[in-house]
């Protein structure tokens, strides 16, 4: 696959600066461009009115991912094709995390067929598991990135919607002292802690388990009646003999991916029942059926991507913001910037080659409306542009009552920001003045339900793989992180030899331990 | 004042390239080297070994920022000039958060030995109320921006080193589900609610008062027993008749600035003791006085504001990473990405005019190593660089014990991410290379006490101002943050009207409020 840099598209869009527009122009409210620069997909609508670029700028994006065989990608992905590979490896391998919630197997390749059966027989264990063991009140969830950001913004966000029956703790940090503070809280004897991995192996799971197995047997209970498991058959942590039940998940599904199978099941489950937790796959289910059969020219997540292209690699901006206005989106933009950074946040392309543009943006975000009391004057008047996506509940409530008000305060102050920032300030008084011009998405669904959160997370997945695909990359690997898995290894080792005085050399590190 | 881009300090920084290191250099950790990059501060040492500067440019900066009389402006600051003005302005204001916590009033102008005092006998006011009012065994904040990012960060913060004797809740957002979430939760007969707002008018703070009110109200209660106001003297919240007590601070402290004032005090004092607070205080306190004595060769707030210059300014980098490697540092990030980016989020100087550089750093952050499994791909691989804080707690406790262990994993980590970055590793696989020679900067203390806390605040507090007075810009005000305001109201009214069907026009948003 040749460069995106060179691709001819990619070149007529970098060569016609009339595919830019300013939002400062009056004109940007057309009844043309609000009907062609809104997405309909299920249960949101994404209007692009405020995004830099023309109709025609959009179609152009549209076309360059389609010759970059965005969708054809897409569709292998969905079917079972090994699309998480490097040219020349022998290590192909599947990402199948569509399969974990789709409806029927029409089309799909065994290896996706199995993939979903064993998703269906798993959330069946998973049901009988949580409705057998009642007497838990509370789950503590020992797991990191994939085995926690995916399922805890999840567990957060359908709070409102319903309240939890049980209480769910996520515990990634290896911090020892993290553990303590829950473990002196939370009554033991009705607690059941679960590890999470992939690998069975990551560190910070490893330990933390050994740490709440200690926990347990000191309040005289056995550790393997208050744990479960959840990782990949075969893996270290698949020791049934250990643990009340050990839940499994494929092998293809990528951590970042993975919280629609067990991975989620299991806290959803725990928290509002299975029934809430299929309403959830349902909507993504729904959102991965548009993403791979939707019309390029009218496919949501597509569009994402395509914006995030122009962004990233024609106007050269290096992040991208993430605004949901709802207390109960709070760790959507964490679970977003893992998803998006991990699968994009590289700097070779699937021919090994180094790319010529850019990796994907750096993401970031926090709730509206405190985004505003705290980094939006940057947003305003500071000299770089973040272009934004604006999550929005429309609400039908109205303002008759003070629930209704409060929650048009969301709505109306979401769109404003979208508008100021697009349309800027003008004054002779130069400190008050914002430049303007800054371009943002808003993304809206008409309630925050089980189904409209699923189908968040697919959309934003697919943004992602299909912004991998056209920049000619692997969404789903992440070679990045070894070296640094490796050094602390080592620093580790020195670290107490260093302790143990048995060390040679000074270690660079030596003058940071000593007292102040 | 000219412009720092002209300066001819900065125009030598410029112009000297070998000023600038490869920190992929086999000598990077002489001693020498490892001597003269590291700051001895209050509680807190700063090592700057793997930035990729020389100890001669990082003198040159250093003269730079002497020549552009940042210390002179923040001993102006703490005496309590008024520091917080535009040129021509006649709203020239002080801005007196180190007088909060001041121990003595040396040196002060009386503006500012106004401020302590009035600090002192506030925090015996609260004190006396935290105390007498035992029964309260929950406290929610309602308070947005500076009244709560600041406290909530210290409140988590001081957690694992001291076991809050009662809960407090932060419920910024006007969202009416999350305050609905918490009242249904909470005993709303052992619940007292501060609202929190400098002005008194800031619009969420304002509806999230009517809404506790009535919720307390609803369950029989008098809401003016269940309240207490945080606020300036004579603002709209300044009404003792409709609370149980008002306490104040001054109109002098930032909203962002304001963690050690009233705003902090009642929530710390309620979880944790006044005299765990009078602690964290003494910690900022001896960092005021470090930022403020101490020559700029060996001042280390003034080192980081040098830094971020030379990232933002020379290198040309837009972000800026916080990674704490302790849980309980989990909201630092969110704090300290108000505090900069609302304080240096400028496009115009004191003198009004353009910016010719870049603004303040974009902030963002999650705590280590959970990052490490989420976004640190991106940071290794990723095309762009982003310089990090690596902040550790150099805990003494080694690995005879599990906990020990874990906390050795956690210093092992930061300290290997950091070198890794330096680094990098070269492959003959492509795809496995970090290209290496990105910068971070290292801060550790020997325990997270209240002291070392309060120092880490005051540490950030002054490495903004630093970055404040040698960019040129008011690090005191902003003014971009009111035409959202403004546009909210009028979006906020349309919606009204849209709803009541007397709107005359359809409004560009009218298509998302349709039903999916």
């Amino acid at each position: 696959m040749q460069s995106l840099w060179k691709h001819p598209n990619f070149l007529q869009i970098q060569n016609t600066p009339q595919f830019g527009i300013d939002l400062r122009s009056s004109n940007l409210h057309t009844p043309e461009r609000i009907k062609n620069m809104n997405f309909q997909t299920p249960y949101w609508r994404i209007s692009l009115v405020h995004q830099d670029i023309t109709q025609q700028g959009l179609h152009a994006l549209g076309l360059l991912a389609l010759n970059r065989q965005a969708l054809n990608w897409m569709q292998a992905m969905q079917r079972g094709e090994l699309v998480n590979s490097l040219e020349g490896s022998p290590h192909a391998v599947a990402a199948l995390h569509t399969a974990l919630r789709a409806n029927q197997e029409n089309g799909m390749l065994d290896i996706a067929k199995k993939v979903r059966i064993q998703a269906i027989q798993e959330r069946s264990r998973i049901k009988d598991f949580v409705e057998a063991y009642s007497d838990f009140n509370t789950l503590v969830v020992l797991g990191i990135g994939g085995s926690q950001l995916g399922p805890e913004a999840l567990y957060e966000a359908i709070k409102p919607f319903q309240a939890p029956k049980r209480e769910v703790v996520f515990i990634p940090n290896i911090d020892p002292k993290a553990h303590k503070q829950w473990a002196d809280r939370l009554p033991l004897k009705k607690t059941v802690v679960a590890a999470i991995s992939k690998s069975g192996s990551t560190l910070e799971t490893a330990e933390s388990e050994k740490w709440w197995r200690s926990a347990l047997t000191k309040q005289g209970l056995h550790s393997s009646k208050h744990m479960v498991a959840i990782t990949t058959p075969g893996s270290r942590l698949d020791r049934p003999e250990d643990f009340l039940g050990v839940f499994y998940f494929d092998s293809s599904i990528g951590g970042r991916y993975s919280a629609t199978s067990s991975v989620g099941a299991l806290p959803l489950a725990f928290a509002y029942g299975m029934q809430t937790f299929e309403r959830l796959l349902q909507g993504a289910s729904e959102m991965d059926a548009h993403a791979r059969d939707t019309p390029w020219s009218s496919n949501g997540p597509l569009a994402l991507a395509c914006i995030s292209i122009w962004q990233r690699q024609l106007r050269k901006r290096l992040c991208q913001g993430i605004i949901a206005y709802r207390q109960s989106l709070h760790r959507l933009a964490a679970h977003l910037q893992q998803l998006e950074m991990e699968s994009l946040g590289k700097c070779t392309d699937k021919q090994r080659q180094p790319l010529e543009g850019y990796c994907g943006p750096l993401i970031m975000g926090e709730p509206g409306t405190c985004a505003q009391h705290s980094f939006f004057q940057w947003m305003h008047q500071g000299t770089d542009c973040v272009p934004i996506d604006f999550i929005i509940e429309m609400s039908k409530m109205g303002s008759t009552t003070l629930e209704g008000s409060m929650a048009d305060q969301l709505i109306a102050n979401a769109l404003a920001q979208s508008l100021a920032l697009a349309k800027g300030y003008a004054s002779e008084q130069s400190h008050q003045v914002c430049p303007g011009n800054r371009p943002s998405t808003i993304l809206a669904c008409s309630d925050l339900s089980p189904e409209t959160i699923g189908a968040l997370l697919a959309l934003y997945e697919h943004k992602t793989a299909f912004e991998g695909f056209i920049l000619g990359i692997n969404p789903f690997d992440q070679e990045g992180v070894e070296l640094g898995k490796r050094m602390a290894k080592e620093v580790y080792q020195e670290l107490e030899a260093y302790r143990a005085q048995t060390l040679q050399a000074t270690p660079w590190w030596a003058h940071l331990m000593s007292s102040n």
